[in-house]
C-alpha cells in the first residue's frame, strides 16, 4: 500500500490525478501555496511539479481540504442521509459528524443502524456519534430508549464513532451514574465526546468537562467563550438554519485562540443547504463577517479533524486522504470541484454522483401509530375560566406561559373571538392513545390545522389550530403516509400532506422535489395566517422540546420547564 | 472515577491539592490567566475558586503543564533512566518521547526492555518509540538487529508507543520493503512514526512524507522549515548538547504556524542537564531568542501533546492529568514545584522523589566482549607511503578525508613527526575479533590513548592513541569493567576508568558523581592536548557514525560516506 503512494510521489508510477496550476490553502502555516496537486488511489502523493493519468487545470480556482461539519443532527434536513449528502458534498463538505438523535428518539439503534447504512450510499464520509440523551426527559413517551447499558455495549464498535452531545449537563454535574456510565463507556473506547451547556459556567463546568466531554456549539458571548476555549473546549461555530453563533461569535477568533475553535449545521433544513449552502456559507458568512479566509478554513478542515482525531483529513499534503474542495476565491467560496478519496465528484460545478437507489429499510417506514381520531378528541374542557397558554416568541424556541380567560362550552374551550389556537400532542409510538391538549397563542393561524411528525425530541405528532375536525383530519392523514407534515383548511375534503416517509423525520423524496412541494405548503400556512418570524411547521416542532423553557407541551400533558415538572392547564 | 472529579469539582468532596493564588499559562488562548488550581487523584478538577485538603500558596509564581521533549534519546545523557529523570524532572518535564535507539544496537530487545523498566522505577512519563534503524548501515557489526519482522510483531502492544525516527530515509524513498514493512506495522496500530530527513525536499521529501511520517528535528533553514510544515510536518526545535536548532529557528515560529511546532533535545549529556537545564533551558533559550514565553510554552506542552496523541496533556485545565511545572517568570524559568500525576515531587526546589534502587538487570550488564589485546593488535601496517586520515573538525561530526604521508616502519606506521593519531574500532559485542584502524588528523591528543564504548551508532570499542600499548590498555580496562570511557597516559601503569556499566553507554552511577568523575577525567584529556572544540570523547564516539559524510571508521574498516562504500586506507 505504502509502496504505491511513494513510488507515485517519486515519479516511478505516474499519478492517477493531477490538478495542475494549483493555488491551496496551507492549513499547518496559513498560508496560499502554489504548486501541482498529485493523487494516487485516495491520497495525496505530492506537492511540486508533477504529471498524472488525468489532469486538471485549476488555474484561477483555490484548492482547499474538503469541509468538515463537526456537529450535525441529519434529520434536521427532513431529507435522507442521501438526500442531504446530494445538497452538501456540492457544497464541498466532505466528512460529518452525525448525531442521530433524532431517528434514534423514534426507531432506537435500528434507526442509527439506518443512518449509518442509508450514509454508505453517498460519497458522504459520515461518522455516526451514539446519541446521549435519549429520551430528552423521563416525562414524556418517545420510541426507544438507549440505555446507559446500550451504550457500553456498542460504544466499542467501529461503526460508532463518539458519543452525541450530552445534552443532559444537569445529570452529569449531579453524578448521575446512568449518565456516567454512558462517558466512560465513550472514555475506555477512546472516542470523543461531543457537549451542549448552554451558558454553563464556573464550577460547573468544570465539573462536566471533568466527565471528558470536549466541544460546544452553545456559546453566546464572549466570556462564555472565553472560559470555555481556556478550560479545554473546542468551540464550534453553528450556522444552522434557526439556531445560529457563527456570525457573531467569529469575531472572537483570534490568532492565539483559533486553533481551538471548529464549525457545524447543527440543524440545517433542506431548503437553506440547496439555497445558501452548507459549511460554504457558514465560510462566506464568517468572511463577510471580517475573518481572514485562511482562518475560516482552517477552522472548517484540519481543527475539526485534529479535535476529532480523523487521521490525514482535513489539509492538503502528502498522504493526506484526497478529500479536496475546490473554490472560486475565499471570499464567495463558491465550489467548482470536489474530489472525494481521489475521486472527481464534482466537476465545473456539475455533480458526478448519484446516491439512488435509496436505503430504505421496512423498520424505519410506517412509524406513526396512533387510533384513529375524530373531531371529538381535540376537545378541551377546562373546569374554571383561566387557563395556562403557551406564548411563542418569534426568532426563538423559547416560550412564555401567559394566563388567559377563555371560557368552556358544550365540553370545549370557545376560541372564537381569542388569538387562542389548541394545541395537541399526540403519542404516536406506541399506541398509549395519549394526547396532551393545550393552548397556543401568538401563533396566528386561522380556520384550520397544521401537523407534523417532527417534535423535538420525543417527535410525537403535534397539532394545532382552531377547528377540531381539521385537527383530527390532519393527525389522520399524517398516520396514513407514516408520518409528515400536513395543513388542513376547515371546510375542504382533504388535508394537504408532504410524507416525511423515513421514520415521520425525513422525505425518501428527490431534495428539489422535496422542497418545492415545502414552499407551497408554507405559502399556504403563511396565507392562513402563521405570523412572521415563526417557521410553520418547524416552530410547531419545537413546542414540545421540554428542554427549553419555559412551558411546553408533551403526550403527557402540559410541562413547567423552569420545575422541570409536569404542571396543570387551568391556572 | 468520573464520579470523583465531578464530585471534587463542584466541592460535593474536598479536592486533593489546591495551588492558591495562581497564575497560569491557558495555552489554548495564549494567554496567562489567574484562578485557584484544583487537584483530585491524578487529575486538575476545577480552576476558580477551592479549598483543599492541602493547599501551596503560588503567589509571584507561574504554573505551567509539564514539559514534553519529543524526542530524546537517553542514553545520550550517559545516564540510566534513573539517573536522567532525577535530572531533567526536577527542571519541570514530566513526559518524554524516548528513542532506545542506542541500548538497542547493544542489547536489542533486552535494551528496550530495559528501558521501559527503568523508566518506571521514575516519576518521568518515558514512552518508549521502537527504533526504527537498527543496525544502521549493513556494513558493520553491532550488537543486535532489528527486523521489519520484530517491528511487526511488537508494534501492537502497549509498550510500544510509536516508531522512532525513521533515519534510513533512502530506503523509505526507494520503497524498500523491510522499511515499509516497520512503517506498515506502525499504521495499522495507528501510533505514530517519527522523522529524520535533514535536507530532505521536493519529491523526496513528499515520498517520505507519505509513508506517514510526521515529525523532524533536523531543519537548518527558513525554507526547510517553511517546505516541511507546509506539507504536514511537526517541526521540533532542538536544544541537545551538540546538534542544537532551537535557538535559529525558533525565529521561525509565527502566529500562523506555531501550533505545528515542538521541543526536543534529542542527545543532551548529564553535564548540560546538570548545569543548564533541559526543556527548561530551551524555554529560556527560546525566549532569550525573541520567542513570546506563552507561544515557547505552548510548543513544549499541548502541541507535543497533540502531536503524539498524548490525551489529556499538555494543559492547565479540568480534567487534565496534573502534571505540573511551577516557575518564576516566563523569561528565566526557573522551577519551584514540579506536580507529577497531582502529587508534588518537587517542593521549593527541593526534590522529594527517589529513583533508587536503580533496575540493573544482567542482560544489560557485561556487555563488552573483545579478546585480550595487546600493544601489536594496534600495529598498522602500509603497503605505500600515502593514506588516507579521519580529519575531524571542530564543532561537527562531519569528518574530511585528507591524504597524508606516512612512513611504515617494523610492521607499524611511524607517527612521530606527524600530528596524526591512530584510531581503532573493535567489534565488542559478537567476538568477531575485528578491528577497523584507520590515522585521525586533527584531534590534537599526545602520550597515550583514550577511548570509549560509545560510539554511533554501533557502538563498538573505539579508541585513538599515539601509543600501541596505552591503546591497549585502554580496550582491556573497558572490557574489564562492562564499558565506559577510559584514558591511558604512556608509561602509567593503569588506565582511569569511568564505567558505563549499563550496555557500555550509561552510568548507573549517582549523576553528580558521573558528573564530577567525568570532569576529571575530561580535565585530564585536555591536559594531554585534546584541541578546543572537540569534547575529548564524544568527538570520539561520532568517528564511526556511518550515515554523517565524509570519512569513518568502522570495525570493518574504513568508511567513504559519500560512496556508501568501504574504502581502502592506503591512498
Amino acid at each position: 500500500m505504502l509502496k504505491k503512494l511513494i513510488d507515485a510521489a517519486i515519479c516511478r508510477n505516474e499519478c492517477d490525478i493531477v490538478l495542475k496550476n494549483a493555488q491551496y490553502v496551507d492549513v499547518f502555516c496559513g498560508a496560499v501555496r502554489k504548486g501541482d496537486i498529485a493523487i494516487k488511489g485516495n491520497r495525496i502523493v505530492g506537492i511540486g511539479e508533477y504529471k498524472g493519468e488525468r489532469e486538471y487545470d485549476m488555474s484561477g480556482l483555490t484548492v482547499l481540504p474538503g469541509f468538515i461539519d463537526a456537529h450535525v443532527h441529519i434529520e434536521s434536513s427532513q431529507l435522507t442521509p442521501e438526500g442531504f449528502a446530494s445538497l452538501v458534498v456540492p457544497r464541498g463538505t466532505t466528512t460529518v459528524i452525525a448525531d442521530p438523535h433524532e431517528i434514534a428518539n423514534v426507531c432506537g439503534a435500528d434507526g442509527i443502524e439506518y443512518m449509518l447504512l442509508a450514509s454508505k450510499n453517498t460519497p458522504l464520509d459520515v461518522r455516526i456519534m451514539m446519541p446521549s440523551c435519549v429520551p430528552a426527559t423521563p416525562f414524556e413517551n418517545n420510541g426507544a430508549t438507549i440505555s446507559g447499558e446500550d451504550i457500553s455495549r456498542s460504544m466499542g464498535e467501529d461503526y460508532v464513532f463518539g458519543l452525541g452531545e450530552f445534552m443532559n449537563y444537569p445529570a452529569v454535574i449531579a453524578g448521575d451514574s446512568e449518565a456516567l456510565e454512558k462517558l466512560e463507556a465513550a472514555h475506555s473506547a477512546g472516542k470523543p465526546c461531543d457537549g451542549h451547556a448552554p451558558s454553563l459556567t464556573g464550577n460547573e463546568l468544570n465539573a462536566y468537562l471533568c466527565a471528558g466531554i470536549t466541544t460546544d456549539h452553545e456559546c453566546s458571548d464572549a466570556a462564555e467563550i472565553e472560559e470555555k476555549l481556556s478550560k479545554g473546549m473546542y468551540i464550534a461555530l453553528r450556522h444552522g438554519s434557526s439556531a445560529r453563533n457563527l456570525q457573531s461569535n467569529c469575531k472572537y477568533v483570534t490568532a492565539g485562540n483559533a486553533r481551538r475553535f471548529i464549525m457545524c449545521t447543527d440543524d440545517r433544513h433542506a431548503a437553506d443547504l440547496s439555497e445558501k449552502g452548507h459549511i460554504d456559507d457558514a465560510l462566506r458568512t464568517a468572511v463577510a463577517a471580517g475573518l481572514d479566509g485562511v482562518t475560516a478554513v482552517t477552522i472548517a478542515t484540519l481543527n475539526a479533524a485534529e479535535c476529532y482525531g480523523l487521521k490525514w483529513r482535513g489539509a492538503v499534503a502528502p498522504n493526506y486522504i484526497a478529500d479536496l474542495a475546490v473554490v472560486d476565491n475565499l471570499k464567495d467560496f463558491n465550489v467548482k470541484y470536489v474530489f472525494k478519496n481521489g475521486s472527481p465528484i464534482v466537476r465545473n460545478g456539475r455533480v458526478m454522483f448519484d446516491v439512488s437507489p435509496r436505503y430504505m429499510p421496512r423498520y424505519v417506514q410506517n412509524t406513526v401509530h396512533i387510533p384513529e381520531l375524530s373531531a371529538d378528541d381535540f376537545k378541551l374542557a377546562l373546569r374554571g375560566e383561566r387557563a395556562k397558554a403557551i406564548k411563542v416568541n418569534g426568532g426563538s424556541i423559547v416560550t412564555d406561559c401567559e394566563v388567559c380567560s377563555v371560557k368552556t362550552q358544550d365540553g370545549d374551550v370557545v376560541l372564537g373571538g381569542t388569538d387562542l389556537l389548541k394545541l395537541a400532542v399526540i403519542e404516536r409510538h406506541k399506541l398509549t392513545g395519549n394526547i396532551g391538549r393545550g393552548l397556543l397563542k401568538g401563533y396566528g393561524f386561522k380556520g384550520g390545522a397544521l401537523g407534523i411528525t417532527v417534535s423535538h425530541d420525543s417527535h410525537n405528532l403535534i397539532v394545532l389550530g382552531d377547528d377540531n375536525g381539521s385537527m383530527a383530519e390532519v393527525a389522520n392523514a399524517l398516520a396514513k403516509v407514516g408520518g409528515g407534515m400536513a395543513l388542513h383548511a376547515a371546510g375542504r375534503k382533504e388535508a394537504r400532506v408532504i410524507p416525511l416517509d423515513v421514520g415521520g423525520l425525513m422525505s425518501s423524496d428527490k431534495p428539489q422535489e422535496f422542497i418545492k412541494k415545502s414552499q407551497k405548503l408554507y405559502a399556504l400556512a403563511r396565507s392562513m395566517g402563521v405570523n412572521e418570524g415563526l417557521d410553520a411547521f418547524l416552530s410547531l416542532a419545537f413546542l414540545s422540546l421540554a428542554v427549553v423553557p419555559h412551558l411546553k407541551l408533551l403526550d403527557t400533558g402540559l410541562f413547567d420547564v423552569d420545575k422541570f415538572a409536569p404542571t396543570d392547564i387551568e391556572a
